[in-house]
């Protein structure tokens, strides 16, 4: 097994850092293998903000109620980002291709798009021995984002990646069996016996982890998320205000 | 400088392949590689299918007008899939489950899920020796795909990955400068003279490669994309018909 695979595979997301800042080449390297990752038609549509201000973050965490905002060696945020390119484009073009960027399918691209450089950057980061989590509370202070950090039209903060110098080694997550995720030529829908036995082996995952207490199934658990009103309407609101119409 | 680094620094898009097929050993791995990628909450909202099958794949190249779906060692399809949540969860909490899935942010957090599994793929192909490239242009076969590979509700058809043996070894694209991609603490508007002269040096690199034919900048190549009209009205409605309401 090569040294790529191996680190894939002993992923874990990492919550506990000690007390050590990243240092200008660790923040380096992150950067450029985010920017590294391929992007349809080489657009590159994303941006990478980096949270060094210690009040910022501090802020960020508390909205997000998220302490390894704060508590992480290096904090980075990913976003969408077709403001570069109405930018080159100029005025003469602008117009048309706002109206094209309205289309959901830009918004996916972008979304998309950013995500491949940011496991780039997971994984750069876990490369060098630091560990890191991907954190999606930031969406729970997207206009105060857009303030703090001045983002124009355009510009959506997707997630926070927190990365430091891991002073924890969490077990890991069982993964769904493969024959429930990746199926040839057809998808099976007839997953129901498989998904129940993985329900049954999460359960008993959490329930080594937290003896007994907290022994909770891996549909139990979206459930519990998933099964009430959630206040995410604004969401789209949000997204539309930032320019794309996800018409 | 660490492997994984490097081969993420080395990274090309492969678009021509020799007539190897993939072992299965390299399959495994390129799929266990996607399962391992972090999703939030573990809901795994992904789902990938190999087209294997000769005339499936000759009739997916044909409507994406793409020929690298039809030539390379394997195509894998990587999918948004929220449908096996639905079949753990039952039929008690189906209704209010659905509900929150309409929400654009699920629809956002499944193609940001299925985009770091697809990465994690990408490079364990590459680690191998093989090469790969992204195909977005399976979206002008949606609800063919949808039939022809029985895809139920709530699951979307994202993008190809073509892999195979490389066949060619392209030259790198010059990233965006850093600076106009990476931010300290605030997002910096004042891009344009960075933008420029990135346009100028895409310019001269496809100048070189073309012997002048095709000088295109940056900006040029998106704007000769953008400066129509799309036909991409019906994306949003695929979406919506197959369950994210994007409200």
């Amino acid at each position: 097994m090569n040294e790529v695979i191996q680190l894939i595979r002993q992923h874990r997301s990492i919550r506990k850092f000690t007390n050590t800042p990243l240092t200008g080449e660790q923040i380096e390297a992150i950067v450029e293998a985010a920017q590294m990752a391929p992007s349809s038609a080489h657009m590159q549509p994303f941006s990478i903000i980096g949270v060094t201000d210690r009040e910022l973050r501090k802020k960020i965490a508390l909205h997000s109620e998220n302490p390894w905002i704060d508590e992480c060696g290096y904090f980075f945020i990913f976003c969408a980002d077709f403001h570069r390119m109405m930018l080159a484009a100029g005025p003469d073009y602008q117009d048309k291709m706002s109206r094209n960027l309205n289309y959901s399918y830009f918004y996916q691209t972008s979304v998309l798009s950013a995500a491949l450089a940011l496991q780039n950057a997971n994984l750069a980061a876990q490369s060098m021995g630091l560990g890191a989590v991907i954190i999606g509370g930031i969406n729970s202070a997207l206009p105060e984002l857009d303030e703090w950090l001045d983002l124009p039209d355009f510009v959506i903060p997707l997630v926070g990646l927190a990365v430091g110098v891991p002073d924890e080694f969490p077990e890991q997550k069982p993964r769904l069996p493969r024959s429930a995720v990746f199926f040839e030529n057809q998808y099976d829908r007839d997953l129901k016996v498989q998904v129940d036995k993985y329900d049954r082996e999460i359960e008993e995952y959490y329930g080594v982890r937290t003896n007994n207490k907290q022994k909770v199934s891996w549909s139990g658990k979206f459930i519990s998320k998933l099964d009430r009103d959630l206040p995410l309407g604004g969401y789209t609101q949000y997204v539309k205000s930032k320019g794309f119409d996800l018409k």
